[in-house]
């Protein structure tokens, strides 16, 4: 075990990946593909140590962390035995909170947790993780796994994640100047991201198989949470947005409101393409449209907020189509058309 | 909901703690107070702010994260009914990890998950992370609450946390320079620390009532891991430290190799006292003594590596005792006299 090796993290947690060679270089040959030169690889095991250069030469450095996990979404993924996009789905995840402030990711690390870890199904776990941070040129600095048999159900696991991310104070998105009228466009979401699995579970109970469109039930429920990253820069560059929210437990109802300033509240008529889970969700649990769009993304996974002169601007610069998805108003909360 | 609300992030991952204003207001009361004038508070509540502008007057600034877990240090606060100690644990090993290359920590950012989330219980949990991070003058950022029924055993839960610290890159402590024949000193644990739990309540099963010198098992068990920060800071002031290793999993034969240069290893003679604790369940388990050292501690929570001849000012130095540990020796591994 020496310092260098990106897998001493995950050893030192008492989980014996030692177990086979293949996994282990399976976990280093992931991770340490997700190395920048800013990590300061064999230096030390006990923390990852990441060369913060880029904030020193920034005029006002703001550091903006954000801590998830991907919820009951674990649930399914064990059910169908697919462990390898979960991890990404945590990964964009905190990628899209620390960008409703506007920053950009700077490093990961991850957390797995189970009653008793299969080396296979660890390594394809973090994969996962390292998969989405690379897609995101970000580090995967450092992580920790854990067997707490009696705390985990078997067979089920945990997947949490923090982020830190990095933006200049005077570029820091804060919804401040959000004003009546103001229109808030959306990005289509993955389907139901990690949000909602509860009740899509509850509803939905073990019919993962049955076909859904060309694809299954299972896969449209292990859809990836999709990142707004690459939608969002070219407009934050051109300083075209008052504020974001990233849809996730609560809708847009719940997420929304988050950014609005006092006194503000918004409309929202859905004419959006909801994707078809939602449907199937919606006809076989009867539940009423309003629980719907509380629960649910229903397709939108991200909002901005432009002035209503930008709109033009907003849809040319981004580089995928952005929906209509409401106005924002005198009064508090939000209105479902 | 306002932005500034520091219950927002627990809010919003769908754990309606407005159940009790009684426990938001103990959740409020408890995050505010750890807040630092670098908290950006008021700006947005997806990610947490965290003003870098010290990072910008540094050098050379390196960024030290770790995530970490109590283990199955859980079951024991779950059985106890004890929800307010184990936060203090996570934080202060987590502080310690990032201690090992030298960095003071910055900011951290809590995951509390469980089947059902009761608010007393989550009330409870934070308010001992937002105690340790106080303790450290650190801002509890952010954080996730999770309920994940059918993950988690009913009535058991776990904690995760993640801390970012910094140091200049010419203050690391990267064990590069230890030398055979340099010295091993320790300082005392609070009992297991976050470590060996499995074997511990396998061994001990369920008698935390029993009478255990002036206290019970499970005080003794629940006995908070130590942060050794306060500890160290003079020693690295005074750059008299070669190399540090934090004591978790593993033991002192686990983790002081994770900090030597390769071809060099260590004797370990101990002499230190022993906790109680260790004995009982090295007595009632006939667990054999080399595994006890493997497992657990053993009393020594953190090793300095320090040059023979700066022994006596790191005694005078270190503001609590040290105890004789072992000296570096050719050679891999170490053995246990």
């Amino acid at each position: 075990m020496t310092p260098s090796d990106p897998t001493t993290a995950y050893r030192a947690a008492g989980v014996d990946l030692d177990a086979g060679d293949e996994t282990l270089t399976r976990i280093r040959g992931a991770v340490t593909a997700t190395y920048t030169p800013q990590v300061m690889a064999g230096l030390g095991a006990f923390g990852g140590l990441f060369d913060a250069g880029a904030l020193k030469r920034m005029d006002a450095p703001v550091l903006v962390a954000s801590t998830d996990s991907v919820g009951t979404k674990t649930k399914v993924a064990a059910a169908l035995g697919r462990f390898d996009t979960v991890g990404q789905d945590l990964v964009n995840h905190c990628v899209n909170d620390v960008l409703v402030q506007g920053a950009r990711p700077l490093f990961f690390l991850d957390y797995v947790a189970s009653a008793r870890l299969e080396p296979r199904v660890a390594a394809a776990l973090i994969g996962g993780v390292a998969a989405g941070c690379q897609a995101h040129g970000v580090p995967l600095l450092g992580g920790e796994t854990a067997e707490l048999p009696g705390v985990y159900e078997v067979g089920e696991f945990d997947l949490v994640g923090t982020l830190v991310g990095a933006v200049e104070s005077a570029r820091l998105v804060t919804g401040e100047h959000i004003s009546a009228g103001d229109r808030i466009l959306g990005l289509a979401s993955g389907g139901l991201q990690t949000n909602g699995f509860s009740l899509a579970r509850h509803v939905l109970g073990d019919r993962y198989a049955e076909p859904l469109g060309d694809s299954s039930v299972g896969d449209a429920l292990l859809a990836p949470h999709r990142s707004f990253l690459g939608a969002a820069t070219p407009l934050l560059d051109a300083d075209l947005v008052r504020g974001m929210a990233h849809i996730t437990g609560g809708g847009v109802p719940g997420n929304l409101p988050r950014i609005l300033p006092e006194g503000l509240g918004a409309v929202v008529a859905p004419t959006w393409p909801v994707p078809e889970i939602f449907g199937l969700i919606e006809r076989v649990g009867t539940v009423d449209r309003e629980e719907m769009y509380r629960v649910f993304n229903m397709g939108v996974g991200y909002v901005f907020v432009v002035a209503p002169e930008d709109v033009a601007d907003v849809c040319r610069g981004c580089p995928e189509p952005l929906f209509e998805v409401g106005t924002v108003v005198s009064g508090e909360g939000v209105r479902l058309l």
